[in-house]
């Protein structure tokens, strides 16, 4: 029985939010604070030359200079390829070269400018497809000599990833299909457009060589060891605190403002720097959405079963890797879809070019992956002449299924989620458009996406003498409402008032290790951490009940603050027991940990167990739109969002998950679009790259199923990614059943509509 | 076998001290800091009949004018009597009515100057002995109706405690003592004179009623609920982070400058607010050692055994008790010493008085006590002609004796450290002043002192993935060196290398309860506590150690970070040992909780328990002094101090906290000397008040005696405040013993030694 948990408990940290209270990164202020600026890349590719700071150095109220000759350390997730500074070449338009500390960000912009770097020039590549040919520059002729984890490489190339799967005969399979369906299809490099910008605070003592930031990031421990890699020094080195976080989707991993404010700080005798970039720094020199182009061939009976599908993805990390190569890897897997394929070929490889770098994005690949997955997907439906719906349904994953690497999947809603919002979106009708111009469609996509596996979390759970609860955990809220689904849990399992729990923020130097804030892996991995740690205190305190009260504690039982006896009779308050050891200063703590790694629910076929998931994320969207046939524009009606979260903890974080998502979704669908011309990004502005605003947004009906997963706290799984990877292909799916147009490339602008629109008619001409 | 318990380990936070890069209360400063002033009360006794702030609030940069009626909470220890702000009436020269925050200190001193408080003054009492007199003025009329624990008070006068305590028949045995000595000697107030003075920074959120103060205190806890007290909210809503203190000796306990920082910030929209007292403020207005008059009589037969005691002590609280009940209590019983004495009787009262606060000082009423007792041991020996070391050593507690009230004593070396004093200073010789108007004398005094009990002290252990140990507790570094201390005991009761210990500071949301850092009790206590999460840490890393290599942990042994097998080969380092999870971010928690509560060391005659102590402190100090029989100067040459400490777990700051406390009983034995006039301090300024500088200094030789306590962590006791009790009276029997004259009312200036000598030539003209 639960007090909190399964409740639409208001956000706890709402009142300090709305009100202007809470203290994200871009508020944090130290005495003595210098700011920082950053002399960045005018080329896509050039050698570093000379650099002159002499003027720089004069500047008024100029405390540091600093280039990459100091910092000759590489860091990266799975190939340390990436310096803080560039040190003997750029590699692309904002490529950090020179950073400034002074007392003033005026002072330091002024300064900043005063950086004369002379380059020579060198070819770029700044197409993907081009940057394999034998002939191309090679924006990092020394990758086999970097530092790197176990995946493969091509050596002297740009390949900086190549993976292959194969499973069954394809060939063979592709043979005996009744119909084989091939299409290219591309998604784009996006950006996060997080709230708030990348920004740092560090601070350096020179006596004992420690660091100390102020970051906003979602995954500190990750964060921690890349800039202690950068730095040169030991992970233990480096204390990261974490403010508020504006918002993430998983671009707050990498040391991007971290970097410039660590190598300021080294050099400020002992001052902290802040480095803040602008809006435009952040769309054109942190990391976006890795670029795919994805070739898919898929053979179906003509029972509407798959038997085969081979992809051939292409992946752009831009020119440093990040956390792309687990993008490329992990996220080509997941272009099978949510369905069984007995024969299955994947080739994958990332190349990089000499562009903006690429990374996490909510969804970790998914969201290009689901986006050519599901455009087939109604392709072969409609020429197969089956409903889409039901064509996923026949293929689609039902518990106890393989995955494709044997494991025996568990918690897979995926049936109940597409009946759902097929029912909510009216699926077989379609609404009549108020003017002739004007034409209407529905269109469905679901995806699915595995969690980061293995991975842990860790929670230190004390219990002062005033009966309030610390849940001490590095796990930043980062705008999803964890804090409060976080603390919902630890209020039941513990047994008290959610007003009585506190989730403190993080101190790498005070909170456990925890794996990242992302892949929608905390509800459920802190969350198991939490009901462990929690069980342990409640214990303690019945225990304690017990004794003080002569009675079996096996018998009695606390919830809210109150402890019940076998009868359900109220024996005492929380608060009151406590009181009545108030003398012996009473504190009780219990660590937490939760682990994937040893559970048995992991067990693949050998050698492929890595591939299987703790959980598996899966989200249908069924979307209804209107096409403007004379300006090509898209006016996105109502998306019907249908997640398994396995047990909602918060229905109300849940559904605002879901709405961010299809906001997300949309935004980067139809919306943004960068316009690069030679890796160069022209319109790096809030006022020229559109990200969706309420004027866009559609009805959306979140719809939460529950197939509950028993290894899960209260059995809940994650949410936070799917919601954003289905709305493309809906839309998608959806114009082709409005005016039989199939837009394949990212995103699907106006202009495409207009242009494909125009090549119909020119093909249907008695149409 | 320990690798760092033991050893003269340097201080883990010299490097960050020497440096100047520790941060004291004094140094934090917040963006948008205001900065407090106080109006204070000029007279000792008064009403205020009107306060005019107009002036003040339209003064330059003023963003808060605050006076009492918006604070009407009460708060203290064991008597809540005392306001943040006066409230109707003012009590003592200096007493704050009245606080100011503006943008800068001068400001707020300027806006300060100009508020109006209009004043009828009231009779005063500013002399304890008139206290008690019938038609003594009251200082708080209003006593009886306190909220307040359960000690004694008497209702309508000035007493506000009454403690009697009475063991067989003292009347009886006076009258069969060979002889019978009867003294009154009396303690002075002096100031605790930490380098840093009292400051604090608070800032108050509107929205969630949480306060959160920057402070520097010896007792976080204690403190938080005395500000709760005072502003009238539960104590989960004062958050406490500690800073470095500069020093506390019991002064740092109770709000003052936080409480005027506290009332500030929460009027001041979320703006932060510093308060630091100034020097002189520090003197007059924050607290002092509690005076006392002690009329002590013993009876003792002709084979010098002691067979009976009285002790009448009357105690100064000032005008708010603050911590001064305890010590008028718990100090009394001490003043029977650290002797076998079969009947006593002990009356002990304590008053109000319209003079500056006092309370906790180094000792907690022991530094008096102790001025009495061993002066009179003094007396009596030389009265019987037995020499007083034997005296002492004949009357002196062993282990296994039992306390007055019953208790088993155990840890007791008591007669090691009058042996090892007495044989330091060379006693029975005397050597020859350079000049005739100078005279040597030595004399030898020790002491007795209960720790707190019962109490509590709670930690958390964290290991991290990088072999790092955190050790999260409430206890603040007071300058005592107890980081280093507690940092030994984890680094050997985990078995990791001290460099791989950190202590974080405190900060009450996240470090889990402590007592105070107060009374001795941290290392014993908490170090309790320690080793017990420390052994878990420990055990659970032998288990992973022992799965790992498929052995047995049993046979395990971790120390110094390595890992040894049964042969004490080396098996793993834990750093190897963590590296082969480190993909599941291994983070291993403990908590640790000691409480004295439950030793069954403290059983004693029932209803007496509560004055049994988990340790003793014993203390024994041999003084060389000469005197300036033409100026009345005296020069202390030589110190013995030995002292039982259980275990040194660290023999150099043993060594220093030794010679910290014979520094400040010399201070306050012989230079510290406030001018008080009407309840006005004259001479509150360092210019005026003498302390001992280097040119007062002794040789000190520490000597360290280890009679180990078996229910101590490596059997260490606390030892940080015996030194400074037993040096006044050891000079003041040097003194006896160069010129044969008794100082009893401390401190022993020039003057009184100058006038004793003429009385005594007066007295023995044939002299």
């Amino acid at each position: 029985m639960t007090t909190y948990v399964g409740s639409r408990v208001p956000r706890v940290d709402s009142v300090d939010k709305v009100t202007g209270h809470a203290i994200y990164g871009v508020d944090v202020a130290l005495p003595g604070m210098l700011h920082g600026a950053v002399v960045r890349s005018p080329y896509p590719h050039a050698r570093i030359v000379a650099i002159d700071t002499s003027a720089a150095e004069k500047a008024p109220g100029v405390k540091a200079v600093v280039t990459g000759k100091d910092f000759p350390h590489l860091f990266g997730a799975a190939i340390k390829d990436q310096p803080f500074l560039a040190i003997d070449r750029v590699r692309y338009v904002g490529d950090p070269v020179v950073a400034v500390a002074a007392t003033s960000e005026r002072e330091a912009q002024y300064a900043r400018d005063l950086v004369r770097v002379e380059y020579e020039q060198l070819p770029a590549i700044t197409d993907m497809r081009l940057a394999l040919a034998d002939d191309a520059p090679l924006v990092h002729p020394d990758m086999h000599t970097y530092e790197r984890g176990g995946h493969e490489i091509i050596p002297h190339t740009n390949c900086n990833t190549l993976y292959r799967y194969q499973r069954g005969d394809v060939e063979a399979a592709f043979a005996e299909a009744d119909l084989v369906v091939e299409g290219e299809y591309s998604a784009h490099a996006v950006s996060h457009v997080a709230l708030e910008v990348h920004v740092a605070v560090a601070q350096y003592d020179q006596f004992s060589g420690d660091y100390t930031l102020w970051v906003t990031t979602d995954r500190p421990f990750f964060l921690r060891d890349d800039l202690a890699g950068g730095l040169g020094v030991d992970g233990s080195k480096v204390r990261l605190k974490v403010a508020q976080v504006g918002g993430s989707f998983g671009a707050k991993g990498v040391p991007i403002a971290e970097a410039i404010a660590a190598v300021l700080a080294r050099n400020t005798d002992g001052r902290p720097v802040k480095v803040e970039l602008t809006r435009e720094e952040c769309l054109i020199a942190s990391q976006l959405r890795v670029p795919a182009i994805m070739k898919l061939k898929t053979g179906v009976n003509k029972d509407g079963f798959m038997i085969a599908r081979s992809a051939d993805v292409l992946w752009d990390s831009g020119a440093y890797t990040a956390y792309t190569v687990g993008v490329a890897i992990r996220g080509s897997q997941t272009i099978v879809g949510p369905y069984r394929i007995p024969n299955l070929r994947i080739l994958s490889r990332q190349v990089y070019t000499n562009k903006a770098i690429t990374g996490s994005y909510r969804g970790y690949g998914t969201t290009q992956v689901t986006w050519a997955c599901e455009s087939q997907m109604d392709e072969i439906a409609r020429e197969l002449g089956i409903d889409p719906v039901e064509f996923r349904l026949q293929n689609g994953y039902e518990e106890g299924d393989s995955y494709l690497n044997g494991q025996i999947m568990h918690g897979v809603g995926l049936r109940e989620t597409i009946e759902t919002a097929r029912d909510e979106i009216g699926w077989g009708s379609v609404d009549r458009a108020p003017a002739p111009h004007l034409r209407r469609g529905k269109g469905i996509a679901t995806m699915i996406k595995p969690t980061m596996t293995p991975s842990s979390s860790n929670v230190v759970i004390n219990l002062g003498e005033d009966a309030r609860v610390q849940v001490v955990c590095a796990a930043p809220e980062i705008g999803s409402g964890q804090d409060t689904v976080l603390a919902q849990m630890a209020a039941d399992a513990v047994g008290v008032p959610l007003d009585d729990v506190s989730v403190p923020a993080t101190d790498t130097a005070l909170t456990p290790y925890n794996g990242p804030v992302a892949s929608s892996r905390t509800t459920y991995h802190m969350g198991n951490a939490i009901v462990s740690a929690g069980n342990e205190i409640k214990g303690k305190i019945l225990e304690l009940a017990g004794k003080t009260f002569g009675v079996d504690p096996d018998y009695l039982e606390m919830r809210d603050g109150e402890i019940f006896d076998g009868e359900g009779e109220l024996l005492v308050t929380l608060k009151n027991l406590l009181a009545r050891y108030h003398g012996e200063g009473l504190s009780l703590t219990a660590g937490g940990r939760y682990t994937s790694a040893q559970s048995q629910l992991l067990k693949a076929n050998p050698g492929e167990e890595w591939i299987s998931s703790i959980f598996w994320m899966l989200c249908t969207q069924a979307a209804e739109i209107e096409v403007d046939t004379e300006t090509g524009v898209i006016r996105v009606i109502k998306v019907a969002a249908s997640a398994d979260v396995g047990k909602a903890i918060n229905p109300l974080t849940c559904e605002q998950q879901i709405e961010g998502g299809v906001v997300m979704g949309l935004s980067n669908g139809i919306l943004e679009d960068f316009k690069i011309s030679n890796g160069r990004i022209e319109n790096g502005t809030l006022a020229d790259y559109k990200v969706a605003t309420i004027q866009d947004m559609p009805e959306i009906v979140p719809i939460l199923v529950e197939s509950v997963h028993n290894e899960a706290p209260f059995g809940a799984k994650g949410i936070g990614e799917p919601a954003a990877a289905a709305t493309p292909p809906a839309i998608a799916n959806a114009l082709f059943d409005a005016v039989g147009i199939r837009i394949t490339d990212l995103p699907i602008t106006p202009e495409k509509v207009l242009a494909a629109l125009s090549e119909k008619k020119e093909a249907e001409p008695g149409d």
